[in-house]
């Protein structure tokens, strides 16, 4: 098939894995005493990277992907979230100048953050965002980062796939969250490549389920920001990109989702019973599993925990209820 | 000299290693970003072992290492915190029976996570602990594993430092939870043993300041009960032990105390910047870095988090402070 062809392989992946392996935190599998007995859970714990999320690993894999002539140049990207943090210090890790362009109304400690990591932010109103990244691009001939339709992106996120593949062998059912995709693109792609018959389950907010039904009609849907933006799972409020739904709809099992009930509930369990601190988003493959495990191949599941960026004003009140 | 004779050997505590490989979760160090850049800082999350705390290293070499004889009849302890899991879930792992004697006013979530555990609660008065153990191991045989005072216990904690040497061979300081004294007594043996330059340095609660008093004196004190259970560490009101304090009399290079502002401090700070939950004992090492780092030698620091077993609502109320 001409389109698999474009799709990212394993040795992209492996590619990557290399390339950052002596500057991601090689996160463990932390085993779960709360899981069920024909489920033993095991979490991926990508919230301990050192900017609370996976996103490092594209970032990571797409600089260093770069040539001589651009890293002197420098990156720009645009973003909100945690993949500001993650150009800013992927581009810090390669010495190489990084231009963020971020909304105005960024919160304060999102843009001090970026800012602590040496990135340079650029306020523009929201609407303005990638014009703003075009102009930079075209004037100072800066590389732009994608947040994840990109193949450098992916098979950077793909290194998660890898790893818990060698650290769990017997895994039968692997939940990842969906937002964008990269994330669950990448994991796919190294572990339908090793072992086929894992399955790999999407798992996304019902308020932003753009990639359940685009699974369940065939074909990629992409929601307006008033809907996705219900959800409290600020990481998950963008839809599957093109390039990632080629390689979910190729590679991906089924996309599970969960309520905002269900996702709280997770955050609450992964502090209490896990002590690890998950943001909304990070959390919603193991309320994925906590809903959902009835439904699940018996064999161990891995559940990648994929960021702890929370306010801490709303970790503290989910806690208190 | 014949005490020195007495004490944990590095060879134990490889011994030990070998016997709990397969059994605890060979934690990570964590880098901090928040750390200074003259002590760059590493975390070593013990909290996230599935009771919730390093004690399972101990435990599980001290049963480990029981003979067939011992095994058939079984373990008793007495504890109403970490240990009672720790023997529990060690027990389980090598199909032995646990009875663990708590006391009776222990909170409910605390003998619900024991018994789910598959431990025997035995609930008596706070001041008959210690003689109904010594009842049961009259009656049944059991055989007693105690909470720090023993060498197989030091051994187990002991397995902390061999990792943390091998991730980062160029560390300079160690900072090391001190209640009981088991961990900090493990840890000193092998880092000192294999680099004897590396600073490995106590950190208690300046309201259970047993161990800092004993080593400014030169000779261990035990403080009352009615001083020790001021410190919000919970983990942290015992005294150090008479072989724990042989142990860090010899191996360690001294003790550092903090606040009780400076240990909720640390809970906050791990919990937005690193994504760890820890308890107020746990987070001692980190407390005593934040406070204490300017007197630190230049170089890479390690700081113990030995648990995470706190209540959500204390956790809430420091979050939202």
């Amino acid at each position: 098939m001409a389109e698999e062809s474009a799709l990212v392989t394993l040795d992209d992946v492996r590619a990557a894995a290399t390339r950052i392996a002596d500057r991601v935190l090689r996160t463990p599998l932390v085993p779960a005493a709360w899981g069920d007995e024909a489920h033993p859970l095991w979490l991926k714990p990508e919230n301990l990277q050192v900017i609370g999320a996976f996103k490092i690993r594209g970032a990571l894999n797409a600089i260093g992907a770069l040539d001589e002539v651009a890293r002197a140049r420098g990156v720009v990207t645009h973003s909100s979230g945690n993949h500001a943090q993650a150009v800013a210090l992927a581009a810090r890790e390669y010495g190489l100048k990084a231009t963020i362009v971020m909304p105005e109304q960024a919160p304060e400690v999102k843009l001090d953050a970026t800012r602590a990591l040496g990135g340079e932010v650029v306020l523009v109103p929201p609407a303005e965002r990638e014009s703003r990244v075009a102009e930079l691009v075209a004037e100072h001939g800066y590389a732009y980062v994608p947040p994840f339709d990109h193949p450098d992106i992916i098979a950077g996120q793909g290194t998660i796939g890898l790893e818990l593949l060698a650290d769990l062998p017997d895994v039968a059912t692997v939940l990842v969250p969906v937002s964008g995709g990269g994330l669950l693109s990448g994991v796919a792609t190294a572990v339908k490549a090793l072992r086929p018959n894992v399955r790999v389950l999407g798992c996304e907010p019902e308020l932003a389920g753009d990639t359940a039904e685009s699974f369940r009609l065939g074909e990629r849907r992409v929601w307006p920001v008033e809907q996705t933006y219900r959800t409290m799972a600020d990481a998950l409020r963008v839809c599957v990109g093109e390039l990632t739904w080629a390689h979910i709809r190729e590679r991906v099992d089924g996309v599970l989702t969960v309520t905002e009930d269900e996702i709280a509930e997770a955050v609450r369990v992964l502090a209490t019973r896990s002590r690890l601190v998950a943001e909304p988003g990070g959390a919603v493959a193991v309320a994925a599993y906590l809903a959902h495990a009835g439904e699940l191949d018996h064999g161990p599941v891995v559940a990648v925990v994929s960021g702890g960026n929370i306010d801490p004003a709303l970790l503290a009140s989910l806690l208190a209820s």
